[in-house]
């Protein structure tokens, strides 16, 4: 099995420049730890808890900065489309669309973004349970695509909480794709701030070293160097300056991992 | 207050002369029990448990045949929109645009829907708490729209079930907007037979009439001829012909609760 | 089938006069409104969130009053055991015992309660599915005690947190036994105050109503003249002066509902 | 920190002879590991799902069966007590009693449980949050008492479901008390079979990795010769013959965690 694979960058992209920090600085670390990396970032949060929300560069700008950033870095990039017309000019700039959790049913999506030929990452809906993805990858593989990737993002518990289900994991493992575990949603609190979301972001390692112990392909984290005054999902980013430590400590537990797969 | 409206019809329309059977009858037992009517049809089911899930007649078929059920029926229309350029063709076909749940936090949809000067009925998600509304409602208003309703259709309970929780219900109400209770869905067992959705078609009566006692402004019920033929959603439905007698026990239980109305 | 039955009372019984107060005035309260009235009251709160919380009059002062209090008012009595070998002399005190929710699956418990005779009165676990009750019952009736009521309290929502599925009331319903809605504790928020448990009062006539509507056989609801004095869930007590009017409120709903009967 | 604390044995001692057989199978497992070694049986289950469950040997073969199984092999015992007056005797045969997650909010048994002197093992109840079982724990240590073990088994999801949350385990840790996960109740279906609890066994070892890689001190598992043929949780139980190749694969997860340690 290969090496495990960061997915990480800032919740919202805010300039080129803070995508070239942020990204170089997780590119070195991953270097340096044997993590394969791929950068993340949005240009456009289209479902932000209040109108008020920032929502972000807009899509001409954003997608073009993050064609330059996949140059300049040197690394895949992932970003997440909200609508079936963003599918073909988002593929043109990234490597991997993603589909955002509270749209994992929408199949007209879920086709568009199956038939650019790029990269589909899917959340599981907060809503859904892990066996019923399946049906979700046959809308894209209808397409004749089969780069899916599968992402544990937490399921709702309640109001205003999610919690991360670990068997979610090995169960979706079996559809034979990359699975990710998405560590910086799964510990946020929906609404839970009022006009935004709360999250714990003390948790996040958790939940990321949980999951890479049982051999997943990927983890998601969103970083940030100030989190605290990003414009969105700050509660649950992980400061930049942390993210060394916290990629070496889960390459330790992938490196195991790896040699003892689970077997379901 | 008003009585009781009844917002009805089939989960997806199969033809012209289907909404007509359906909407007919159940315009005549409304009618009949001093219910107001509004008719429902979906002319597209974009989020399908599966691909190979039946989608309906198509967007422009589907709005034609909505627009002469509207005028031959004389009474107002509701379909759903999933999309935000759908929300301005639609909104000339019918009179009443609905948010599905999943869709709820999409502020670009809602925002569309809000511009055309319809009603916007929202479902809250199964993920969100009642007293987050308040941020949903807000993105309508944005564009100047205050014609909103709300609607209960369950939240989250576990894998593979909702639950319906009656506070929500007087929580929506406080915002001052309609409150409306989706007995179909409600009942709903997401992705609970597979590749598609069970239901217990026998409880939406029982939370149509707990809902109703609590002084709501309408109850959404979707119903056909012969559930059990239905393209979709089968499970959850009323065979239409009991109608009457559901809706003639609702109005005397709405009857008590206007003139008994609940105070938080 | 029978009026409505008010099972209510303080939480705590803190002296035979505040339990002379209360139940006369819910007695009267009963009798001017057709409802019938079971007098309810612990001896000991044995599962307090925490080590501090007063546990009340203690089991011979307590019983001896709920005695004195049956024979004075005229009514039956409820009280609540936690041990089997407290069955047998609260069934000489009281007529109904009541198996507290946590305990809902303690054999010796159920055993020892249907043993002597005694009307019981079992919670629903907040774990337990309306459907597992048969089994609960099996226990019960294993002892040839047929004297069997079913409560519904709420069940786990995520964390601090219970949600009334209106569904469980007739599933419980079609085991031919009497369903009550606990009113009170179905709205109660366990540990949401840190070392007590909160509660939100408000929404106690809501659940009442919405479950009166569904033709059940009784509703508990916990009062207080003072409950933000209260010794414990002062939170979710309602005022004695306002039960007046709420029980009126739910003969009205009662006697449309037992007309109109729900069949599953 | 010390190496991880294997608990495990039976779900229920059918006899002295089983008990000897397993414990002795483990206890040679454990050591050929490095793991420490706690044996643990039932020697009556009060809370069957129904009557009809087989209990067990009953209270004074099982302890006393218990106390030489002690003696025998050498190592610690651990028994479940449901009863206040069941303390004193249980402690006497063996070291450590456990709380039933069901009882964790009993305060009788708790202080009956803590004035024995003994190491008291809760589990966290399915409605109780993480944050909440300093209450428990105070209970407890209300006797002088603060040999005490927290147990993770899972919380509610929904109906016939539990969800193990993974934050549990270092939220309950903060409190400085040893943490174990119970891998195999965690995964347990509620009722899921009818008159009997059903179960994932094939997730324990999922679970029990997970938490194993947060550095927690003990993690539970019930194991027997042939689980399909046992009286009770048989559906969760691991069959002994791959119980030294999982307590393998666990410390070697325990080793990386414990020089890892987790800060919040």
């Amino acid at each position: 099995d290969q090496p495990l694979t960061l997915i990480a960058g800032p919740c919202q992209l805010e300039s080129f420049e803070q995508g070239l920090e942020i990204g170089a600085a997780l590119k070195e670390a991953c270097d340096r730890s044997g993590a394969q990396f791929i950068f993340k970032a949005s240009y456009d949060k289209a479902n932000r808890t209040s109108a008020g929300g920032v929502r972000g560069m807009g899509m001409a700008a954003g997608l073009d900065a993050l064609g330059r950033l996949r140059e300049t870095l040197g690394v895949p990039v992932l970003t997440d489309v909200h609508a079936a017309e963003h599918c073909a000019p988002a593929a043109e700039a990234v490597d991997i669309l993603q589909i955002p959790a509270f749209l994992c049913r929408q199949t007209d999506l879920l086709i568009a973004a199956g038939e650019t030929g790029a990269v589909v990452n899917v959340k599981k809906g907060q809503f859904l349970a892990p066996w019923d993805m399946p049906h979700v990858i046959g809308k894209i593989e209808s397409t004749g695509n089969t780069r899916i990737m599968l992402t544990e993002r937490g399921a709702s518990f309640g109001y205003n909480t999610l919690v991360a289900d670990m068997r979610s994991l090995p169960t979706m493992m079996k559809t034979g794709y990359p699975v990710v575990m998405d560590a910086t949603h799964s510990v946020q609190q929906p609404g839970g701030l009022g006009g935004a979301s709360g999250g714990q972001r003390e948790f996040a390692p958790v939940m990321a070293r949980a999951a890479v112990s049982l051999g997943i392909a990927a983890v998601f984290i969103e970083t940030h160097p100030a989190p605290d005054t990003a414009p969105s999902d700050g509660p649950n980013m992980i400061p930049l300056a942390q993210m060394q430590d916290l990629i070496g400590d889960l390459m330790a537990f992938d490196a195991l991992a790896k040699t003892n797969p689970i077997r379901l």
